[in-house]
């Protein structure tokens, strides 16, 4: 059976990773047509970070050299998506098989010596520990010609088998369809990914033939060529190597990301109330001593220190929020959303490119949107930072200790003293110096009696109707 | 046992219904005690519609002629919500069984000559498949006297057995208390649901007695009475045979409906990040690569075209959204909103009887209700339109291009022309030219100083206290 | 095997509670590292009440006299949360085990004679009829010296295990690493809660040593001593025994918790469309008739009448909610907050210290602080009470049958009188009498043509860029 990496490092002594170059090889060709989807299956995002993402940032973590993209539809979507990375695409243009895609990768990997790495785009969570396991057995122990990653699944269905012995030596590898009964019982599945020494890859891959039903190169195959043994090791967590070909599996593959974070999350100290309705994303960094009330959505780029308060129903990205603050309930913040020590954010309250100082607060119904609020400073109800003009942006300054009456429109570019007031209901539209009192307010007026008339005339109007 | 829908088309060669007439009787003369509600139990809702008329929809889609509803208590909230539609009201004054229920269709059926389908207001779910099924089954193979709809729930518990023979053919029907160890053993269950012909129904109810410890006339005893055999036929999916005597049981089915749909519309290409967290109605209509985020939830009336993205907290219901389009986080959709293509509606945003054209935006805070919004306007934050005065409701027009400073009050009716401007903090009450600008805004005055004064001041006061 | 509660009720015939007084003694000088928590482990909350007051709450409600929390690190938490209840602190400086924890309890029961329960702070769930049958089997039957709770979970695991015969009396406690093979399988395991005589428990406790691998004394070890038999009796739902370490420990305990409270919500006839998104609080007070949708939060203070409708993504808390209300979606309804019959608060709604009379309305985009809003009263969108000048808050009153229009400011303090109206935009610092109109409004002014130039301006400045 395979030895799981644990037990690789007992036989093998203290691990230490090879120095070998290192390649990656991910196969993005596939059509997706399960998906129905207008943007390549790759790109679809796992906690917020596309699929291929994921799996591009996990080979960096571990040192991979040179990483090749195997494409084939909606290729410039592939390329669009990793402008300014070290990657290397090759292209596919057709559908002849797994070995067949990872052959397209042999120019791109020209003057490359070391181990390779065959991934999918659309298995993307497989860890940094388990391809470093993999390319660790490819250099020990029995020496194999290549390393296949095996999975134990609750059902496995009609996954193909391998068949190895105690030391995960592959005595065969079968199709669901061609293994008998006894292969069938055995649950060690093949997963599909391999690491192989980019020395016997394409030599190996030159062997195999498409000399079967659909006529397609099957990258499986160099594991049971003539020679040299291959062998097999399983990964710890099968939902590392669960692929995506729908939506609903995109969603499953979600939902296992999003389990392991929340327990993360709790065991680190953070208090989520119901930890099944907060929705992480792959960035988020939360302190202990948080507490997060049920239904909170993350998106990219936020940050949480140590004693805030998350209530619950808010939408957050890219936000840094501070110590000892408050944010919610019904609080959304979006990128540049900075909270400083022991500020609060209420309900129905917008931030945008706006940091709020210490223990500033904004608590209801409130735009806040290319401001810079000081530290004390009360935002009233209703607040309005009038930023927008329709082609530029404009900045709003309020400062320290300031008091903005409720259902202000504050017409940026704007400056508002330490310690001024800004009367309620006031269309702010010039600067107001540090404690100053700014009103801008109609005289009130009155007609005694006009309502209980014109309740009369439109009584009677209704009722004509 | 009972063989399935698929099975029977394959022994009967090519499915085509019978042009037989159609009827069906709906029993919701139950008392419905356990719901502890003053809403029949037939008329609490699953999806967004009523048990009942879950039903009503599906014998409507198979083409059933006549439906007779039979009623007991409240039968003034079923005759309520049935009226306008085709449905007969038949009253059982006493509760004296299921084979006395059906019998008071009698006369709402007169003159009615073909098949009768026999349902449960309390087991909403069946599909038209299975209906259509029964039906089948009732006019070929053994030409059973009656068909009886059996299932396999994961545990039959106390249910009633149904003991039949590899065709079908039922030997036996016995309630679980009456029913030996050999019997309990099988796990084909009645769900109570029948399809009889016409010319047999009353005849047979007349048979039956109510010779047993409760008194009553039970209608699964016309089964087992002298001559003619009948057959039982299993249901695909126990789901659909589920009954709701209680709120758990009402929530219970509508977690399966939900789960269902989530499915299907995952399968449709429609991205649920969360899909335990959607909730849809009967009617939501979403097309391919739509994407929602967690916790939303539609009411009645919603469709939503391609290439929308429904943020997350959002709230819709009689929505026409439009493609590439996005809505939220906190976006409250009401009846009549209408976001053409590219439009935005973002976060603490209501709409109602609005229609916001090609390109528009309404991003923040607003309330847009009765008002039609031209191509490319830009509707400010905070942006509230008066569109009631306490009697009527009027409408607002603004122009293609026309742009609304934040915090502007719009009292309609009132129109604001193409490419207009209308400043921050309006309280708009006459109409605006296209191209014009409009202002309604208070002179900003200051006292300076005033501000630490009172500072000083209210801070001694507070002290003081 | 330990009997259950109901079994004992027979053998001793009518149950009930012996008269003789109760202690309670629960242990709180756990360090609690692994909450990584600044705040005291039972003091962290179970439904919005920290654990700890959970217990104090059950032993208050079975007549307990004395209870004693023996404390160690951050008692000084615990002693300002206890603070004014009946409630004796004893201080365990040195962690050497739970009988030494247990035998700090000494000096505060002094003068005490009765039944003493011992409970453990991080075991919050236990009912009070599972405290109540303790004592019963404390004084009935076998005259038991101690009552060990004992549980059957689905995985036994390493708990330490109890051999006791078919009345209950303990043969053997063994902790799991010291158990054979015959008593692992035994799957009764020890919660570690007792009920013990207080004219036994020191005694019994200076008996015991700490002579093992650990060097503490063991609170079971007084079971096995020489001596009269100890008894077990079974926990109905191993839940109650469920204890929290780690907070995923915290949000299992809680989930478990709102799974029962919405079982019993449903049992009462509140339709919840999807319980598992309603989050209830400890005091959360809901009649029958009451429809909560989806994604609703509740914190303390909360009832709720019937009729009433709470539309999804709410947050509530401290409000009584009266009969055929409307709240929500999107409503937050903070403490004081009081819905009249009929009344109806909407989408961005903040309502504090507020009344909301019969049928009043306040639907969108509105706060509401320190109000009282007469009977018909409407409160058009995006109405702000300005309740606080940054020192004090003043009150706003608006009359029955007032028409507040939209985008209005309420300076507080400020009267609006019966049947008065106040028109859109304003910013009201003066009284209004009833039936007056008034008006807060500058003239409306407009600049020809200036849009269309400004836009020329602005366009060519963009490009220029």
């Amino acid at each position: 059976m395979g030895r799981k990496f644990s037990v690789w490092n007992r036989i093998f002594g203290v691990f230490g990773m090879s120095d070998r170059p290192l390649a990656a090889i991910i196969l993005a060709a596939g059509q997706g047509t399960r998906m129905k989807s207008e943007t390549h299956k790759v790109l679809h995002p796992i906690a917020g970070k596309p699929m291929l993402h994921h799996l591009l940032d996990t080979v960096d973590s571990i040192g991979v050299e040179r990483t090749v993209v195997v494409v084939g539809a909606r290729r410039e979507q592939i390329e669009a998506s990793v402008e300014g990375r070290n990657v290397a695409i090759a292209i596919q243009d057709d559908q002849l098989g797994t070995g067949h895609a990872v052959a397209q990768a042999h120019d791109a990997l020209k003057g490359f010596a070391g181990d390779v790495l065959i991934l999918y785009g659309d298995v993307p969570m497989v860890s940094a520990a388990t391809m470093q396991e993999m390319i660790f057995r490819l250099n020990n122990g029995s020496d194999p010609r290549a390393v296949v990653l095996g999975f134990r699944p609750d059902d496995a269905g009609s996954y193909g088998r391998i068949i190895a012995d105690d030391q995960g030596e592959i005595e065969k590898m079968v199709e669901f369809k061609d293994a008998n009964e006894a292969e069938r019982a055995v649950n060690l599945c093949n997963s599909g990914l391999m690491a192989v020494r980019s020395t016997d890859l394409f030599i190996l891959l030159d062997q195999i033939s498409n000399d079967n039903a659909a006529g397609e190169y099957y990258l499986p195959d160099i594991v049971m060529l003539p020679g040299q043994n291959s062998a097999v090791i399983e990964v710890d967590d099968p939902a590392e190597v669960a692929g995506v070909n729908s939506r609903s599996e995109l969603a499953a593959v979600e939902s296992e990301w999003q389990f392991r974070r929340r327990a993360k999350a709790m065991a680190d100290g953070v208090s989520l109330i119901a930890p099944e309705t907060v929705f992480f994303c792959y960035d988020t960094d939360v302190s202990s001593d948080v507490v997060i009330e049920p239904n909170v959505i993350f998106g990219p780029g936020v940050s949480i220190a140590s004693g805030a308060k998350i209530y619950g129903h808010s939408h957050i990205e890219g936000a840094a929020i501070g110590p000892d603050t408050n944010v919610g309930p019904f609080a959304r913040l979006r990128p540049g959303a900075v909270l400083e020590e022991g500020s609060k954010v209420g309900n129905f309250v917008e931030m945008k490119k706006t940091t709020l100082g210490k223990g500033a607060k904004a608590n209801h119904l409130t735009y806040l949107g290319d401001a810079e609020v000081g530290e004390g400073a009360n935002i009233g109800a209703g607040t309005i930072t009038c930023n927008y003009d329709g082609f530029f942006k404009y900045r709003t300054k309020i400062g320290k200790g300031a008091f903005i009456g409720s259902n202000s429109a504050l017409v940026a570019p704007v400056t508002i003293g330490d310690g001024a007031i800004v009367g309620a209901g006031a269309a702010l539209t010039k600067d107001v110096a540090a404690d100053d009192l700014a009103l801008v307010r109609a005289e009130q007026s009155g007609k005694a009696g006009w309502a209980k008339k014109f309740r009369e005339t439109m009584t009677m109007k209704k009722a004509g109707k």
